[in-house]
C-alpha cells in the first residue's frame, strides 16, 4: 500500500492511521511520507488543550470535537496522553467512549504515548496533526496532559490554546495560572458545579487583568461542566472569535511561521543530539570517562568542552 | 568575592547563595565555580519528590527536612516550582513558612523557577544540589511539581525518588499510576484523611504487584497529612531503608554513575543546540528558509538534512 497516495487521494483512514504509526515509531519511511505530505498541509485549524490531572480534558475534548461536528466540520483529535480513553485502555468505559467518537466518519481520534523522549514526542505529535491537516481534517485537536513544560511545549504550536483548571485545586494553582498566563488563549473551568468556582473565576480575572501582554486579546474564562455537556457551545463560540482575531490582525501567520520555526529547530537538534548519543555517549571511551568523573579524578566541564569540540564543525 | 573560597572554607551561605545566582544566570564565572566544587562533591545524600499539583508536596518536603533536623543531618533544599513558598511569592503564609524553615542553620532553601528551557533547568537543579553538596549539606532535597516528563528527569537523578499522591485524583491517575512505576522508589499518598485513600492505595498495591521490575526493591506506600506532620517519621525510615538497599546492593554507585553520564550528555546537547541556535536560527538566511517552508514552497525535511551535514563534523 502506498501511504501517501491512499492518504491523500483516497482518503483512506488506514493510510492515515499507518502513517502515524510510521512517524511514531520511526520507521524507514516516515521521512518520505512527511515529505510527500507536506505541500498538503496548512489548511487545518490546530487546537491544543492542556491542564492539569483531574481537570477532564479527555471528555472536555469529546464534547468540543462533536460540537464542530455539529457545526459541520471534520475533526481531527491527538491525545497524548497515557490515561487516555482513545490508548485502548482496560477500563470498559474507555472504551464505549473511543467507539462513541470512532463511528462517526469525520471524527479520527489517535493518542500517543508520553514515554520515551518527550521532545521526540512534540515532534511526532506535529507530524501526527500534519497527516490529519493533509488528509483534509479541518479541525485538529492536541490534548495533552499536565502542567509541564514540554507537554506546555506540544500545544503552545496550536493556533488556539485551551487551559481547562478546575476548582480545588489548592495551593498548585499558582502555579497553573502562571502556565495560563503563559500560554492560554481561552481560559475554562470545568466541573464548574463544585465548589470554588466562582473564588477561582476572580482569581483568573486577576491575574488576567495583571497580565500587560494581553491588551488585544483578552482570554476569556468560560465554565463548563463537560460530562454534562454544559457550556461547550460557548466554549466553541470563544475558540472561534479567537480564531476570527487571529486572522483579522495577521497574526495566524505570524504564529504559523514560528511553528514552523520551532519545528525545524526541534528536527535538528534531534538529529544532532542523536548523532553525539551514537557517536559518544555509546562509545567505550566515553564510559570511561564516566568512571574517572565519578571519582572526581577529573570535572565534567572541560569533558564537555573537549566533546563539543569534536563533534562541531 | 571569591565564591569558591567562601563556599569551600568559610561555609559562608551568602557564598552558596551567589554560586547558585551564578549558575541559574549563567553568569560567566558559572563554569570557573563548577568546575573547582566539582573535587568536592559526591558526599551528599539526594532526594527528588515530585507529584501531581496539589499533592502538598512543599508542606511535605518542609516536614520531612525537619525531621532529618531532628535526626541530626543538615538539609538543602532546592524547590523547582513557581508555586514554591521559597519564591518569595506575594502570598504571607508562604513568607511565614520560608522565614520557618531559614531561622535554622542547619537548612538551606533555594527555589528555582520552571520558565524558560527545562532541559536548563534540569542542568542548573543539578548545579544547586553540587553547589549545597560541596557546601557540606548532608541531605539534598529536590522538590518539583508535576507528572511532566522533564519534571520528572530533574527527580529522576535522585538517589532516592519519592511520589507523592492524593486521593481523588480521577481517571488522570492512570498516569500518575505509571510515573510511579518508572520512577518511585517510595509512593506516600498524603492527605490520607480524605476520602478515597483506601481505595488508592489498594490500585497502587495492585499497580505494584504487576510490575515484575520490582523484584529487589518493592517501593513502600505510606500515608501521611504532611499538614498535621502525621506520617513523616515513617516515610524518613523508609527513605533510609532505600538508602541501606543501595549502599549494600551496590546500585547507589551504579545510579550516580548514570546521574554524571546524564548530566555530561545534557550539558553537551545544551551547547550543541545553543551554537545551533546562534550560528543557524538567528541568521537571516534561516528566517527566508521559515518563510518559503510557511509558503510550502520547500519542505522542512531536506531543510533539517542540510543544517545538519553543515554543522557537524
Amino acid at each position: 500500500m502506498n501511504i501517501v497516495e491512499e492518504l491523500l487521494n483516497n482518503h483512506s483512514r488506514l493510510a492515515l492511521s499507518k502513517g502515524i504509526t510510521a512517524v511514531e515509531n520511526e520507521y524507514d519511511n516516515a521521512v518520505e511520507i512527511m515529505t510527500k505530505i507536506y505541500p498538503h498541509t496548512g489548511n487545518a485549524y490546530v487546537i491544543g488543550i492542556t491542564g492539569p490531572p483531574g481537570a477532564g480534558k479527555s471528555t472536555m475534548t469529546d464534547k468540543i470535537a462533536k460540537e464542530y461536528r455539529k457545526r459541520g466540520k471534520t475533526v481531527g483529535i491527538v491525545a497524548i496522553d497515557p490515561t487516555s480513553p482513545y490508548s485502548g485502555g482496560a477500563i470498559l468505559g474507555d472504551r464505549i467512549r473511543m467507539m462513541d467518537l470512532m463511528s462517526d466518519e469525520g471524527i479520527f481520534v489517535r493518542s500517543m504515548a508520553t514515554r520515551g523522549s518527550l521532545g521526540g514526542l512534540s515532534q511526532k505529535a506535529g507530524d501526527a496533526v500534519k497527516l490529519m491537516d493533509a488528509y483534509g481534517f479541518e479541525v485538529i485537536i492536541v490534548e495533552t496532559v499536565g502542567v509541564g513544560q514540554s507537554e506546555v511545549d506540544i500545544v503552545k504550536t496550536a493556533d488556539t490554546t485551551m487551559v481547562v483548571v478546575i476548582p480545588g485545586m489548592g495551593d498548585d494553582i499558582q502555579a497553573i495560572k502562571a502556565g495560563i498566563l503563559e500560554i492560554g488563549d481561552l481560559i475554562t473551568i470545568n466541573k464548574a458545579d463544585r465548589e470554588g468556582t466562582d473564588k477561582l473565576n476572580i482569581e483568573m480575572e486577576m491575574m488576567l487583568e495583571l497580565n500587560p501582554e494581553h491588551v488585544s486579546w483578552r482570554p476569556p474564562i468560560n465554565r463548563t461542566i463537560a460530562s454534562k455537556n454544559e457550556g461547550i457551545e460557548a466554549v466553541v463560540d470563544s475558540i472561534e472569535e479567537h480564531k476570527a482575531y487571529l486572522m483579522e490582525s495577521g497574526k495566524l501567520a505570524e504564529i504559523r511561521q514560528a511553528r514552523i520555526k520551532t519545528e525545524v529547530v526541534a528536527m535538528v537538534n534531534d538529529r544532532v543530539n542523536r548523532y553525539i548519543d551514537k557517536n559518544v555517549v555509546e562509545t567505550d571511551d566515553f564510559g570511561k570517562t564516566v568512571a574517572r568523573l565519578s571519582t572526581r579524578e577529573i570535572e565534567p566541564y572541560s569533558v564537555v568542552e573537549e566533546i563539543v569540540i569534536n563533534v562541531l564543525k
